[in-house]
């Protein structure tokens, strides 16, 4: 069976104004693959509504999961939620779990649960709450959107407070050959190989080191013997 | 009159797989800021025809520039020049001056300039192509569409290639503060200064340090006289 297809968004200024550089992609990509989740597509927009809204509907009805980072702290940026509400044609409004939370942690902190910082308890209707152990204001679960801080920590914390609750696939293997000849050299045999092993992706990962042209061939499957059948013809045609 | 508009594809299983993390994003993202071009979305694809082609006509149509990296090379999982000729409904096979500059190449390197090193001379009809200082094999501009290998070392190259050529806008301009309070208790002056500014993009960004709460918060704008009334005006407010 294939396994489930799932598709990030990442919403932020910051990244497109390359004052930031995400970090989470390539954490969320790593964890799927572990998990036997293919991620397919990653978008980034800014903080616009219009935009936001649209790339979450075409996402959601794309792919089997859609994870979000970033907008949902308190500041006037941070839309986020109410755009998925938008999205899914559902209402918005502080909510009584969430707002429980936060009057928990901020009574704790001796810091003042104001206007600004109820806005993190605003949660779509019948969304269900992700759980935040790093600094407490939830995520939230809608239809199949994963909403998620951009805050690298506190992303973390929420990817791994999701990831168990969904159902996995065969967890992509991959192993690899480090070959010291340009990529121009092995394309032919690569290109035989990988005809021949259709079911796989080969990828080939040029590099210079020292002056010298290499490659880096990776291999990678679900089924650890095709892999290994794989990576074995491969090394036997390039005669390593 | 407005900045022209840009978005980036980066194309390449290896990405999705969190196996590299792109650098190419951040780096563009920069470089279209400093030269006045607004960066509004970038989308990451695998090596799929049917996904690239999608994209790049998606964004072709909706931006004044689209910006792709990867799958340039010459290995069978470099599919990028064949897509764009497919997207652009233009022909395409080894166009003379492409192969000129390789066999200029090759002959230097000793190395053999073979069927799979032609690939890299596939260009699409009426292609303009971009140089390539670092490995000689170009990447071309095809309609508004400015393809670029993803070899950050090549990738930036062809961007310094590329760049001057474009028409930028007034470049985007920025300030922060660096305060040392939750996001919470600015939030509600924050919103307030947004408000008078709205010809400003005003972000905040919070960190943690030292156990103790603290935010960056970024002013944006092309005009350097507004950027300095809203710091002075958040200045003050926040009685910095």
């Amino acid at each position: 069976m294939a396994n489930p297809t799932a598709a990030m968004l990442v919403i932020g200024d910051e990244i497109l104004s390359g004052r930031t550089r995400d970090a989470n992609m390539h954490y969320l990509a790593g964890e799927l693959t572990t998990h036997g989740i293919d991620l397919k597509e990653v978008r980034v927009v800014s903080d616009d509504a219009a935009a936001i809204v649209s790339a979450v509907q075409t996402l959601s009805a794309g792919y089997d999961h859609v994870f979000t980072s970033g907008g949902i702290g308190p500041t006037h940026d941070d839309i986020t939620a109410d755009c998925m509400a938008q999205a899914f044609g559902c209402s918005i409004d502080v909510r009584a779990d969430a707002r429980a939370l936060l009057e928990a942690h901020y009574k704790n902190s001796g810091l003042e649960l104001n206007e600004a910082r109820l806005r993190m308890a605003r949660i779509p209707d019948g969304a269900a709450l992700i759980d935040n152990p790093v600094s407490t204001a939830p995520g939230f679960t809608i239809e199949n959107v994963h909403v998620m801080a951009g805050v690298p920590s506190v992303f973390r914390a929420m990817v791994a407070s999701v990831l168990p609750t969904l159902t996995g696939g065969a967890p992509l293997l991959s192993q690899s050959l480090r070959i010291m000849r340009g990529e121009g050299d092995i394309a032919e045999i690569l290109g035989k190989v990988a005809a021949d092993f259709a079911d796989l992706s080969i990828g080939c990962y040029p590099f210079q080191k020292d002056g010298a042209y290499g490659a880096n061939v990776v291999v990678r499957g679900s089924e650890g013997a095709r892999v290994d059948a794989a990576i074995t013809r491969l090394a036997d045609e390039l005669e390593l």
